[in-house]
C-alpha cells in the first residue's frame, strides 16, 4: 500500500515532553518487546512495515521536523515537507503531489492517509490495508475508517453511516458534539473519525487542480502558500457524496493529553522515579538524570525534561495549552537529521551545549560572526575541519575556533562534544554554511 | 553576648534543596526587605547582630559545612569545627572550650548555645541576649529557653516549670510524649524545649573535665573521639538540679520539614513557575532555570534542584527520609569557600561541572593522578597557575591540564569556569594539594 503518515501538531499539550521543535510522535516512551524504547512514529513505522512489507511510506511534515523523523526513520525515508504550516487539506494535497510527481505513483493508484499518533495494534494497520484495496477497486471517491467508540465523548467528530455493515454509506458528519448529542448518536451507530482517508491520486489531485492550477510537484510547492488554510474534513470529506466508512473496533487510543498518554505507558514510570507512600494512579515521564520523588499524590502525572517540569492532576492536564503558550524559552533539547542536541548552561555571554553525533554523521561547514567556540571531546572519534584543515580528534581533545573559522566535525564512531559558544550575541541566526569539497 | 550556633543535621527531610553536604540552613529561600534572599544562617546572624552589635558569634559544625559558612558569611566568622559527627554534648563541649581557650572568654563568662535553625523575629535574640546575662548574673547553673507551646504536639521535648512566671525553676523534662500527655502538660505550663542553652563557660568545662581530662582546646580536639555520643539535654540538661527557664512566647517555627519551611515563605512560590487553574495551598521551590508548571494540585509542595525533584503532599513530607536515603547520588551542587560548582553532565569517562570562583579567591593548588582537565573560561578575569607558570586568562580561553600537572585558577573578577574532567576514573579522592609559593 502507498500510505502518507500526516506528523504534524507542534505538540504544546505534552509539555515539557514536546515543544516546537519536538512534537510527540517523537518522544520516546513506549517499550518493545526487547526492551528499548521507541516514539509514536517508530512505533507506527515498524507495525505498519510488519503488516505490508512492501509499504511506501511518506512522511508529510514541516520543515521543523524533518531532522527528527531522520534521526528516527533513517535517512531513506520519504519526507514531503511543507514549505509553512497550513492546514490538513494543503498537507494532504503537496503529499499528494509527491507521491505522483517524485514518487511515480500512478493517478489510478490508492493511496491511505493517517494521523502518525494513534495508539494501536497490528490489526489496525490490516484495516487501513483493506481501505487502500477498497479505495483502489470500488467505485467510491473516498474511504473512511470510522472507529467504534467506546464511550460518548466530546472530543471528536463523529461519521453517521447509512447502515451498522462492517463497510457502509455515509450519511453525513458531525462535528463536535455535546455529551447528550454524543450519545444519541452512538445509539444510532455512529463512529468515531479517525482521520484516515484512502482514495485514488486523480481524486485529490483534480480537486486541487480545481482550486489552484498547477503543473507538477516543485510548481504546487512553490505556491503552496496561495492554498486556503483549511482542513481536508472540510474541504473535501463534508462535500463528497461518493463516501464510504469502514467500520474498526479494535483497540484504538489518541495520545492527545498527559491523560490519555499514561493509559498507554507500560508502568507507572518512566525514567529515574520514586513513587513513595499512599500514591494513587501516579505516572512519572522523567528524562533528566536526577531522580523524580513523588510521595502520598492521587491521579498526578509529573513529567521532567530540560525544557521544565509538569506536575498536574490527569484530569486538569488537558488544558495545559495557554500555559504553555506563555512560556518564553529557549529551545533546551533537539534531535537533528545528525544526532541531537541538549543545552547545559546559559549565561549573559556564553552558551554550553551537549553534542551528540551518530558515527558517520556531521554538522554543516559553518562559520559564525560574533562567537568563539570551543570544542572538548567527551568520547569517541572522528575529524574537525578548521578553515580546511582536517585533523583526527579523539576524548580529551580540545578544539578552539575563533568567530569568521569554517569549521565542523564528522563523527567516525559515535561522537560526544561539549560546545562553549562565547560571545555578545549569541543566535542561532548568526551562522554561515559553506560547500565541504572533498 | 556570647552565642554559639550549633550547625548540624544532615538535612535529608528538606531533600532536593539540602543533601549530605548542603544541609537546609545554607538554602538560600528567605526574600529579605532589599527584595534579595538569604539563607537561615544568614538570616539568624543578621538578626543577632541586629539585635547585639557586639555579639562575639560562633558556629559550631563539622567538617563539611565550613566551606558553605565561610560562602555566606565570609571568612572573619569563629567555626569550632567536630573532627567527627557526634551528638550536641560534645559539640557544645568543644564549642566552649573554643571560647576560652582560642577566643580567651574568661571563665566566668556566660555563652548562649542556640541551634542555627529556628525561624524567629528580632524579639527572640533580645531573650538570648536576656538569657545570657541572666545565667553571667544568678547563682543558677543552667538557663533555658522555652517556647509557649502554640499547640499540642508529640514532636516536640517539654520543660514543666515550677510555676507560670516568667522565669521559673524547672521541675523536670518530658520527652517527645503522645498528644493526649502532650495536652496535660500544656495545660499544667509546659513549654517547648527550644534546644538554647545559657550557662557560664566553667560549668560546661568542668562536666568535660570530669568525663575526659584535657589540657587545652587542642587537646580536647585530639581526644573528641572519646567523648560520649550523647545529647547535652541528656548528658547535662536532665542531670542537673539548678535549672531555670525562661518562658518565651513570641513567634518560634521549627523549619524541620517541607510543610513548615513553606509556612515561612514569602508566597507561593520561589524560582521559575507558573500556579495554573485550581491549585489549593500549593507551594513551589524551584532552583532549576527552567520552569515548573503545576495544575489541579492540592495541598502539595514541590520542589526542584539539582540533586532531584520532589512531588509530595505536604503532611505526607515529614516522612521523607527513608527514601532519600536510599537515592545513591553524585554531589551535583555544592557551596565551597571560594565559591560554587555545580556538575552539569555525567559520562562514563567524563564530567563536566561549572565552578563559579567569588572574586579573590582560589582554589587548592593541586594535581590529578588519573585525569586530563579543560577549563573554558566563561566570565570574569583572572589567572592560571600550571605548573607554576602564571598566565593572565578572561571569557574565552581556553587551558588543557594534563594529568599529573599542577594547577589553580584565581579570580580576579568573579570567575566563571566550564571545567570538563577526562579519563577513566575520575574521583574527588584524585587530588594531591600543593603549597603555593608566591
Amino acid at each position: 500500500m502507498n500510505i502518507v503518515l500526516l506528523s504534524g501538531g507542534s505538540g504544546k499539550r505534552l509539555w515539557p515532553l514536546s515543544n516546537d521543535v519536538r512534537s510527540k510522535q517523537f518522544i520516546k516512551i513506549f517499550k518493545t518487546e526487547n526492551g528499548e524504547y521507541e516514539s509514536m512514529l517508530q512505533r507506527v513505522y515498524r507495525q505498519i512495515c510488519h503488516v505490508d512489507h512492501s509499504a511506501q511510506i511518506t512522511i508529510a511534515t514541516s520543515k521543523s521536523q524533518v531532522s527528527a523523523i531522520h534521526n528516527q526513520l533513517g535517512e531513506q525515508i520519504g519526507i514531503s515537507v511543507e514549505p509553512c504550516r497550513k492546514d490538513t487539506f494543503p498537507a494532504i494535497a503537496l503529499a499528494t503531489a509527491y507521491l505522483h510527481y517524485i514518487q511515480g505513483i500512478g493517478l489510478d493508484e490508492s493511496v491511505v492517509v493517517c494521523p502518525v499518533d494513534p495508539y494501536v495494534e497490528m490489526d489496525y494497520f490490516k484495516y487501513l490495508k483493506r481501505l487502500g484495496e477498497l479505495a483502489q477497486t470500488e467505485d467510491v471517491n473516498l474511504f473512511l475508517m470510522g472507529i467504534e467508540p467506546s464511550y460518548p465523548s466530546e472530543k471528536y467528530g463523529y461519521i453517521i453511516p447509512e447502515d451498522q455493515e462492517d463497510i457502509s454509506w455515509v450519511k453525513n458528519f458531525k462535528e463536535k458534539p455535546d455529551m447528550e448529542t454524543a450519545r444519541q448518536y452512538i445509539k444510532r451507530g455512529a463512529l468515531w473519525n479517525s482521520g484516515v482517508f484512502a482514495y485514488k491520486l486523480r481524486y485529490v489531485l483534480d480537486k486541487v487542480q480545481k482550486m489552484l492550477p498547477f503543473i507538477d510537484y516543485d510548481d504546487l510547492f512553490s505556491k503552496y502558500d496561495e492554498l486556503p488554510r483549511i482542513s481536508f474534513d472540510y474541504a473535501v470529506v463534508e462535500q463528497e457524496k461518493k463516501v464510504k466508512a469502514v467500520r474498526f473496533n479494535g483497540q484504538w487510543k489518541d495520545l492527545g493529553t498527559w491523560n490519555t498518554l499514561t493509559e498507554a505507558m507500560d508502568g507507572p514510570y518512566f525514567g529515574d522515579a520514586i513513587l513513595g507512600g499512599k500514591c494513587k494512579n501516579v505516572n512519572i515521564v522523567n528524562e533528566l538524570d536526577v531522580p523524580v520523588l513523588c510521595m502520598g499524590l492521587s491521579n498526578v502525572i509529573v513529567s521532567a525534561s530540560p525544557e521544565g517540569i509538569l506536575v498536574s492532576d490527569k484530569g486538569e492536564s488537558s488544558y495545559i495549552k495557554p500555559y504553555v503558550e506563555n512560556i518564553q524559552q529557549q529551545i533546551m533539547y533537539a534531535e537533528k537529521s545528525w544526532g541531537s542536541f541538549r543545552v547545559l548552561d546559559v549565561e549573559e555571554e556564553s552558551l554550553t551545549i551537549k553534542v551528540t553525533l551518530r558515527p558517520g554523521n556531521r554538522m554543516n561547514y559553518h562559520s559564525h560572526k560574533r562567537r568563539n567556540e570551543a570544542w572538548v571531546i567527551l568520547s569517541g572519534r572522528g575529524r574537525t575541519i578548521v578553515e580546511g584543515m582536517e585533523q583526527q580528534v579523539k576524548a580529551g581533545d580540545v578544539i578552539a575556533v575563533e568567530a569568521g573559522c569554517r569549521h565542523t566535525v564528522i563523527a567516525d564512531t559515535e561522537l560526544k562534544i561539549m560546545e562553549v559558544q562565547l560571545g555578545r550575541e549569541i543566535s542561532v541566526h548568526d551562522k554561515q554554511k559553506y560547500a565541504l569539497d572533498r
